[in-house]
């Protein structure tokens, strides 16, 4: 028995993003709770050299989008990185999960030798292979972001517990 | 082919952990290049509520050793939470890899339909089949600590970059 890597990559994916997803509904709830702008998070940053929220959340759907893409050796789906609400990112983090579901299971699996070439920085690539791609690049970079999307809202004062990011939806059950 | 449940826990758990070794050197220089109190980083949190950093490098070992020997039917190893300094924390992670090395992958490949029961929060536990738990907690509780370990040195002006988190010793080659 194993993990295929489909499995290895897939559902952890799909979790983790429902749980960005639930996570900034909370944030955004906190906001109309308290007429707090919305911006005032949106655009929050841990350190003025990191990315604002808006951006991890883009780039925790980027790295989804392209692992599961470059991993079934498809073409990694371009979207324009304009959201500016709650709203519009958590209809991105949908929309990543509607193209997710389009991913056949079988384009993913037996791709554990293959050569996986991706972007590092603005100029650069590295290749490596599928199965070291995912365990030391794809999925260390999705929970990067989404933990830094979760540290900077809790930094901030939303009211959330690490359930929120382990369950998504289910953190209430 | 496919991913053993070895392959797919351990190799990142080395990786994250030596990256966080790494880190973690760089906030003891930064705090020796500067003349401030390693207790400024070492007992800095992102809001009250949150740990500090000395207890997200414990908790990021403990959930190695605490999710390899569980997937391995074996004792989970039983650590004081002593630590006090930068280097205290650093002989912590590598306590954690040289217990890692002693933990047969034979004995963890296998698992995937194992009932694991696990400690959830003070006074509960959960039971999850192997794979789920290494997929959905604990390597998502790993990254989870790691990554908030890195946004409080972040935050507090340490000079790390991604590269630091994603590549460990590596970071500079």
């Amino acid at each position: 028995m194993s993990l295929s890597m489909y499995q290895a990559s897939v559902p952890p994916a799909i979790q983790t993003l429902r749980a960005l997803k639930a996570i900034l509904g909370k944030a955004q709830a906190h906001c109309d709770a308290r007429q707090i702008d919305p911006n005032a998070f949106l655009q929050s940053r841990l350190f003025p050299d990191m990315f604002p929220l808006t951006r991890q959340v883009q780039i925790a759907c980027d790295m989804v989008k392209g692992a599961a893409a470059r991993l079934a050796g498809a073409e990694v789906p371009a979207w324009a990185d304009t959201e500016t609400t709650f709203a519009e990112l958590q209809a991105r983090i949908s929309k990543t999960l509607d193209w997710l579901a389009t991913v056949p299971a079988a384009s993913i699996d037996g791709r554990e030798d293959a050569d996986i070439t991706f972007p590092v920085g603005r100029d650069k690539t590295r290749t490596m292979k599928g199965e070291a791609y995912l365990k030391h690049w794809a999925l260390p970079n999705l929970f990067f972001h989404v933990t830094t999307a979760y540290a900077l809202l809790r930094h901030n004062g939303v009211d959330l517990g690490k359930a929120d990011y382990l369950m998504g939806e289910q953190a209430g059950a």
